[in-house]
């Protein structure tokens, strides 16, 4: 129908009623999992990838005063999962929060370690809207961070964890908790200037050359603006909570630089408010610009129609037969029509004619009918 | 008028003004009840079934270290549920709430048990909506629930308690309480993604082959919405208030479990709101396609009608029959209509036309009216 | 307009600038009040009719260890009210709202006794709207209550006290004032029964034969339901209010009751929230079915102009009368219509017309103007 | 427009950008002040007129013992403002709000005396909609209040001290300034009762002779029904605010009394509601009466011209002009509208299109086009 | 469009993902910074302009214990702005704020200072809505204000500093930073004021001579005066927050005039919510003009059409060629269109033609078609 792909909300979670909690039920289109494991302290960052525990375990035993952060990309892997929680020691109820991708952005403090879900919203590579969790698990000199896919979504942070400048190799694992959820918001940024250059697009286009793929723009545009707003809220809220814990994972220093985040999700939050109300105002003006358009086109017919009835109405009359003479009978019928048998009878008849649509015209206008409303 | 039945939203409530407060007054159409009895430890599981409260202190008798759960389908009974009230020392108002299916969610606690309703939402085999009021009284060791129909919800939870495994067994009346909860919440997913599915449908079908029952079912799917909206709130309200609860019954082990059915009814609250907005935007999209293919019409015709107004006007005004000769006196006319009388003059009038079709054309084009708005 | 009276908001209060607080001033067409006292204990009832103090002050006498219900009907007795007011030593700005019935429900606790106001809200006799105010005075052994109108709202709590079950021959004044007030929010579901069945029957002509008058009804329901809202959401403060007050004549038996009535108007408050959004969405079906009617019939007319509107001009080019012998010389014009004088003309003609028009048919078809949209 | 004259919003605040704040800075078209001062206490009241501060002065040494009140009716005197603010020991900031009549109604107390603002809202004479401002500053033993126009308001009070009856002269300055709020409350009710008047005549209007004037009134009455919610809402606050407040200056007496005034801005805000939404009703009402109106009009053109179109074109096609003798050649084309030339075509073409016409109208008939939507 | 420049929401911000948090990012076309620094006591006022930091450095030794206001407008210089971070100890964050300037206002208070920022909305010299920011550090003895362009915005406050009169040059820096905030707030009121005369003008434009750039000229007023709610709701809550602080440069002589401040930032929230609406009705108004105008035009031209097309389908019939006489055979044919051949056959037609036209208008005028809706 337009320009943009149509957005939809469909929800992922499997429906398996009376499922006894805890229970992990991985989706089937789930990927699998690719572990890259960092771990680092102020002098040194040592990298390792694989597939299964294995590599995790080996680099807990290679680094032995490190932070380590456990990148996990894709979920397939319901016995990595497990043993993972097994290991750490997490609750069954976070194992199954992990899974379910359907999470609200939350964070929720348990014995020695917190867990925490934040909505990753994006165009992939197709332009289709992207609407994936990621969600950490925090303990002392440990974080493992779970995604959907395999895009890579933390270049910076990585290359800032190489460079080894300012807080990040330093601060503990709450920093970088704190540092890929304010990355993830950075993202928002991105999504929502993308969305506002859209806007712009689509306002230019009405008032240059408008057509009805306008409308449906404009409706995705407002559904992807709500879909990110009702992540954001939950957002908010969570990083107020965290602001609010007295958890030792989250230091005063972290703290500082929350707030920060938090003032950023609160822009976030204005900018969606202001985009959706350009995508409202642009609908409305694109429909009083359809009607204002139907209304010109059935103000020209009307007018032509008014004036020609009457006009159309008396060549009609002069179009009857009524006859002058009977042709079976041949008497004269002097009242029938007489003004078609006066010498200058078309010639008054055109003129009465100009005459009723000049009376027409000047009536019309005087009513203002002319004005463009 | 279209795919999906009306919803109605009618209330079953009995009206008798200024009845005497813990009155027990029974709709007509209520079902009989049947009474199943599941008594259990954590060695083994015992079930009973009958019609009368026989069944149930039988089995009290028998299993006397058991938790029991008394599950009665069908309230058609005043005698039964007075009995049960006497024998087990509940408060009339709560016999009332029972039998009187139009509570709303709530937790009340009273001295030595609580009183918790729920509401049932699902379609029914004949495709019709039901919202029907699960309640359940839970004192130490022993659980009885409340159900309006003979339809079997819970047969997950049987099977678990079958089973066995996890906590089931073992974490007293509170826990199962809690398993009924979520999984009636559990339905309340199964009928979103139904509800999620016929968005979908409703929507594949606006942009494919619209026509009016597009906004009779999405009117609809919009009343099933509210009404699960409408018992959301208070569930979510009554979570909260069991959570802050200090009832021994409810378990700090129940409260984990509470927070993830917490979770579980927001997840519920999003999804709602998520699909009110798309049945809304799949309304005004039906909506602004009525106007533009009337629109369309309209301006097809008032092209058309314009182009051929003048046109026919000119023809009305050469089938006038000025006479050029009075066929009574035969005297010659020369000054009406000579156009008539001149070799070419038919040739002439139909150029004219046609360069007065052109001219119009142009201008309209002009306008930019042959654009689709 | 329709089947449904016209509601009307007028409000009744008499404005008198600057008055001094606590005035008595009432209404012109306020009735005369009736006097009923019942004095009751455990073992008797004792009634009494009359006009004046005296029947009061009579009873007071008669019946010492009595509880008294003075049920006053008709508030046009200043003096009456004043020696009221004297005798129980009740606040001037009591009797003011007393008898100023346009108070909305309130809970106002004094020094030894309290007062409260509750909306009387039903269809009289004929079928209008009534919106009046039930005001008591309570104090430790005596209800006062002032109504409005002569007409009977509290047959079920009269027979109730005659027959002397339950908690209200023994349960003080302020459980009468719950009894009364409980009977009143009765009233509110009865009203609202009402109401759903009235919209229930418009829903129904909606789909049977819709006509004008479902506009003009549906927005009288709401109106009604309107003024149902804005008492109820007082009303409901007001219970809260009383059920964390500490006042002796409210007892703990009383609070358990009281908590019942509060969950009834926090139902009423539901179900007038559910028949507003019913009353609404037949408000939208109504109109989106009147546009509609009004576009297929505006559609009809379009295909049958369309196709008729060229066809007609041929029409009209052949009834030119172009000569092709100019009587007046007789001079032969071979070029004005030949057409006219080819032996198969009018064959051709009516066979052009006859393709001109399924031409136009099949585009339209083609352009989909011929489903129902 | 209509019946009632256009509200305007426009603030009087004049815009000096940057201006040390306390500057009394009085608008051009501000009148010059009338002082009347009333002395009282328990025996006896004392007044005098005057236009500077010497008759203030004057009165206070003239009546020792008594409680003055000092009003100031109109403001342009910078200099006697100012002289009050010196001899009272007022902040300027109070003296700036007394003169920038834009003030919200608020209470400030500051030490020794506080400062009220409340807004007088009325038709005036020529009746276009009034929004002043009345302050006044409350010191022990001595109210001054400020007013915008020489317009007596405040008879009533004045009466009731002369009258000396009830708390008036006894109760203090406090008192005082309750029973001036407390009569601007009063004219809100007079207010009020005029809009609901006026919406009824508009409403009566609507069902008798509806015309477009309206859609203009109503809108002029939800104006005013708009400033005055912008105006009750902070008096609510601000009266809440006074009873919260520990100041010596209002007794427990005057708060009794401040609760009935609370009751009172709430019955205004109440009643505001109420008359937005039949503003609105009526609005609605209006445009669908409208909508009704031009549905009626199009669907009996549509139907006329439907019925004639067909005709119309058998007529257009019988006036064809196709020769069954060719003049020129007098070769007779048997062929070209043979049904001209059939004894009974006349009548059997009649016949035909009477018959097209009655299929026409069953046919729309059955469609239930002329039933009333 | 109109007469309005359209209203662009378009963010500044830069997208740079992950980037560490205190970066400072100076946007491209960021304008080089003048510095100007006031040093004040109550004896004198120095001032003195520069571009670097060393100005700043020679003030402060050459005025030891006088109050600096450093004023920079222009933010175009990196270095510039850590040199000052680094002089003053501030915080990155902070320097990352005051180049980022699309931060909403806000009031952090840090160790030994505190950082503010408030939005300056204004249209500029082109009459475009600019958006900018003013932000300021807050130290003992010392305040740096930051501005992004280099215009002139606080002369008032320059002359009040040269003057000395009042509370400014004794007050500390703090009031200088209330002094500065309210004289923004102020140019809010001329914004709005500018606001207000174009809303009349459009107003009475639409009684006047209304055309279709109404609509788009109150849609971009409304947008300027959501951009002003945007950013005067946070205002309000930071000037909240400052009164609620405990900081020593916040003195009790400051929040006095704070105080005055945030009655100020109220009633700029009263008159943009005042504004809006009429915006609103503004824009309703004029789309019930237009309708009632086509309304209006669609009336007549039903009118009239109606009117003439049963009598031009008279003048059709009468305009058949049915033959009196068979050309061919000349058989006499009398039953076709005898009307033709009667001797007042054209006069009867003409007067039945007047009695049908007759007929309609007052079926018409009955119906009420002429009064206008």
């Amino acid at each position: 129908m337009g320009n943009i792909k149509r957005v939809r909300y469909k929800t992922k979670r499997r429906q398996i009623v009376g499922e006894r909690p805890g229970t992990i039920s991985i989706a089937d289109d789930a990927l699998k999992p690719i572990i890259t494991v960092y771990s680092y302290n102020e002098k040194e960052l040592v990298c390792a990838d694989g597939h299964d525990l294995k590599v995790i375990l080996d680099q807990f035993k290679k680094c032995k005063d490190h932070t380590h952060w456990i990148q996990i990309r894709g979920l397939n892997d319901e016995k990595l999962i497990e043993d993972i929680g097994t290991y750490l020691k997490i609750n069954p109820l976070v194992l199954e929060d992990i899974v379910n991708t359907h999470q609200r952005p939350k964070f929720d403090e348990y014995d020695g370690y917190f867990f925490t879900v934040i909505r990753q919203v994006y165009y992939n590579a197709d332009n289709e809207l992207c609407n994936n969790q990621f969600s950490a698990i925090v303990k002392p000199g440990l974080i493992v961070s779970f995604e959907e896919t395999h895009d890579e979504h933390f270049e910076a942070v990585k290359a800032r964890l190489a460079g080894g400048k300012g807080a990040i190799r330093t601060a503990g694992p709450g920093y970088l908790c704190y540092a890929l959820t304010d990355t993830i918001i950075d993202t928002y940024f991105v999504l929502l200037a993308h969305i506002g250059d859209e806007l712009d697009a689509i306002e230019d286009r009405l008032y240059s050359h408008a057509d009805k793929s306008i409308m449906y723009d404009a409706q995705q545009l407002k559904r992807t603006l709500i879909i990110l707003r009702r992540i954001t809220w939950p957002e908010r809220d969570k990083i107020n909570d965290i602001l609010r814990s007295e958890n030792p994972l989250i230091t005063a220093e972290v703290k500082t630089f929350l707030k920060d985040a938090y003032d950023h999700i609160i822009q976030v939050m204005d900018l969606i408010e202001n985009y959706k109300e350009i995508a409202g105002s642009v609908i409305d003006l694109y429909l009083s610009m359809v009607s204002n358009r139907m209304n010109e086109i059935m103000k020209v017919l009307t007018i032509i129609s008014v004036i020609f009835i009457p006009l159309t109405f008396v060549a009609g009359i002069y179009g009857m037969n009524f006859a002058r003479i009977d042709p079976a009978t041949n008497k004269v019928m002097p009242d029938n029509m007489p003004e078609l048998y006066s010498p200058h009878g078309y010639i008054y008849t055109l003129g009465g004619m100009v005459l009723i649509g000049i009376i027409q015209v000047i009536v019309f206008w005087k009513k203002g009918w002319f004005t463009k409303l």
